[in-house]
């Protein structure tokens, strides 16, 4: 069953902005509703300061558009909506067309786990304009979160150089599904395991944990609190050392390690969550070692990022493995990716494509027309520049590429079975992998001779217009 | 039907941190389960350098507790967990009784809409310390999120000082209820409609809307697009004016406006989405004004939050309406709220309740022990004070005041039915007309003398105990 369908119950047609459904109602009373048109999803400038993004979200994009449906009482709702004349918003042939909507749109788009970059379109939508109008917020509200969440985690497990990363983030995550997409991204950028019990169930993430400051405050002192745990869940042993003194923390457990060593079990680690990371690292790690304990883990979290990791690494903090909450489920710092979703081409009443641009003051903020292809040019095993073209005229020229958007669904149905997320993942590393020697903050990507004339004669013409 | 229920399909038991679940088998090895607990949900600072923050999420909360619950398929999942040993991390006892469990803890809460001050306990629970102890992570990301999106309503709203404020924030939320959540918290901090549908069907919230840049790009020019939307919905026309020109786009709405009056409706506004909003609402102000459209709403948009409010109605911007997306919902500069849950005190072995303090070096990590109320005192129609007390010793003296936290659930089950959601954000309007001449960055919050007597006594036998 799928994320969305296994989480929720509410059909998704409402999941959109009202000004969709009043352009749907438009489109159809200009019979212009089953015009086809194309819609690209692109971001204007990648987030944290770097250079790409991981694209994320587009499984839960299949899943929406194929179970998309008005329910009956969605259709209730709509019908009493009133105009500002007191009148009702629609017509009641309009609402009963969207009762009956089944979405029949084509999407081609990059796969999950791809390193992406600004301006290239992530997801294209091509169907009627009426349904591929519908989907805008949506799309753009999945593709947006876990494309940020999945970047901010591939950040923090660089940062990590290899060191398990495990996602604490649900306490801080934006409500409930706020948290389950944002630990689904964070597994794709390269988290090793969440603490969040219902994303493990719903994604097959694992799950981890150590237990909390209130299970020591519950006992007369720390080391029976250990010991009291140790009994309960010896082969799940992480202690929080810091909820009086982080060294008399790690003395008590190095105190009941032993006694887990006596029944055949290990200590698996400790874990540090306040006060300064490096020295209490180093010294845990000595009084860990001095008693034999040298494969127990040390475990570090409280406001950690990519910046605070690399800091610690760098200063040779003894820390094996990092728990991270907050700045990554929230991205902290970019808290939100501008993805917008433009109508690139509209079929006009002959039936004929028209390609569109969306102009502004701000180059960046003007679309780029038609359906649009990437091409990756590869060189010496590494990505050399990426070249956006119009589907329709590929660019001459020669050299390994690859194409980035793929067949995703044909007609509203899905053309592959979902990969599994572990795949999703695999390819995220491997993209990683393959950018490393590239500084992608500087990373080419162009547009092709005949999409960038085009551009220009379109947004000439648009300004021309007026 | 309530918010989670109708959205949510899945049993959320499983939406806490595996740490809950790894503490709670091991409450129950010991035979601390069924002990009573209080915890209290708590932030350390407020957000957005303000003072205070707007309470917001509980009525999630009562929701979750009351349908709290775990599946057959949710304890299969558990029972497929594995320690580090590769044996079953949990056992099909603890695991039985989890499938039977019927919370029936006690809340005491402040009620939504109420302005609260860090250190304050918004919410109180008290039961089984199993029981307390699983719902840390979903109330804390209840809890955090609204409250911070109220907070950064009420901010923005105050900035458009009784100007309408939409939130336009869907596409860049943090996922599904991330939006829904988002919606709700910023109808309650002042919004007055949104343009996400599904929030304002399952939470009545008045659903607004324009259109597009789309619809007017698949028209052959403006004029003929506006034209178009007119003719398809009369009673609904806010037209945005940048997609080529503002200003071009000012004289198109006009031309429509027209047209729309000869058949007996009206220009209902426009909207400005881009460039200088500032010269722009002014210029469209002027010639609206010259062709009679005194009554024209002028609507802006484009990455809005309270400074950029603030700035634009300082220069006098003839803007009337604002649309207000990205900075919004995520709370674009602190998009996370510290709140944190932590144990305040727990019946010891022959039944005497005892308290807790978790201690720190950060002093604004040291928790406040005891089961806690607010009494506010008020002065002069005005909130003087807050003082933090044990409930089981109120502090003597006298003046007017109100004790903030109030019964909200008895073993398990909410004491009052739902409030209507306009009346918790009547509430809020009222607490903020309230606060309007106090300094809520420098309001008095002080814990009373015996608590902060207990208190010192703890942290100092905690320091001792080492």
């Amino acid at each position: 069953m799928s994320l969305l369908s296994s989480l929720y119950r509410h059909s998704l047609g409402l999941l959109t902005d009202l000004y969709e459904l009043t352009m749907a109602a438009a489109y159809r009373d200009r019979n212009l509703g089953e015009r086809d048109a194309v819609f690209q999803l692109s971001f204007r400038r990648a987030p944290f300061g770097g250079g790409g993004a991981i694209a994320c979200g587009l499984e839960q994009v299949i899943e929406l558009i194929e179970g998309y449906r008005f329910d009956d009482d969605d259709i209730t709702y709509l019908r009493g909506l009133r105009g500002i004349d007191g009148r009702p918003l629609f017509s009641s042939s309009f609402t009963d067309e969207l009762r009956e909507l089944q979405l029949r749109v084509d999407v081609d788009a990059v796969p999950e786990g791809t390193i992406v970059f600004a301006q290239e379109p992530l997801v294209r939508v091509r169907g009627p304009i009426l349904q591929c109008q519908l989907l805008e917020p949506a799309l753009l509200t999945i593709v947006n979160f876990q494309t940020l969440i999945a970047t901010k985690a591939a950040r923090i497990c660089g940062a990590a150089q290899g060191d398990p990363v495990i996602d604490f983030g649900l306490r801080r995550a934006h409500g409930i599904d706020g948290a389950v997409s944002a630990s689904r991204a964070a597994f794709v950028g390269g988290c090793t395991a969440t603490s969040n019990v219902l994303a493990g169930k719903l994604l097959g993430i694992p799950v981890r944990g150590t237990h909390g400051h209130s299970w020591v405050l519950c006992h007369d002192d720390e080391l029976e609190a250990f010991r009291g745990y140790a009994q309960a869940l010896p082969n799940n042993c992480v202690f929080v050392v810091d909820t009086f003194d982080s060294i008399e923390g790690v003395r008590n457990a190095i105190t009941v390690g032993r006694e887990l060593r006596e029944g055949g079990h290990e200590l698996a680690g400790i874990r540090l969550d306040s006060g300064d990371l490096h020295a209490l690292s180093l010294e845990a790690r000595r009084l860990l070692d001095e008693a034999g304990f040298t494969t127990t883990a040390i475990m570090a979290s409280n406001d950690l990022d990519e910046d605070r990791i690399a800091d610690l690494r760098r200063r040779g903090a003894a820390i094996g493995v990092w728990g991270v909450g907050t700045r990554l489920v929230t991205a902290h710092d970019s808290p939100s990716l501008g993805g917008v979703y433009k109508l690139a081409a509209v079929k006009n009443d002959r039936g004929e494509w028209e390609h569109r641009v969306k102009v502004s003051n701000d180059p960046l903020k003007i679309s780029n027309p038609g359906a649009q292809q990437i091409r990756r040019y590869v060189e010496g095993g590494h990505p050399s520049r990426d070249v956006i073209f119009l589907e329709e005229s590929p660019p001459d020229g020669s050299g390994t590429h690859q194409d980035l958007l793929e067949p995703t669904l044909r007609a509203g149905q899905r053309v592959e079975p979902p990969p599994p997320l572990t795949a999703i993942r695999e390819r995220c590393r491997a993209q990683l992998a393959s950018f490393k020697p590239v500084d992608t903050s500087r990373f080419p990507v162009v547009l092709d001779d005949k999409l960038e004339r085009l551009k220009r004669r379109l947004v000439d013409r648009a300004r021309g217009d007026r």
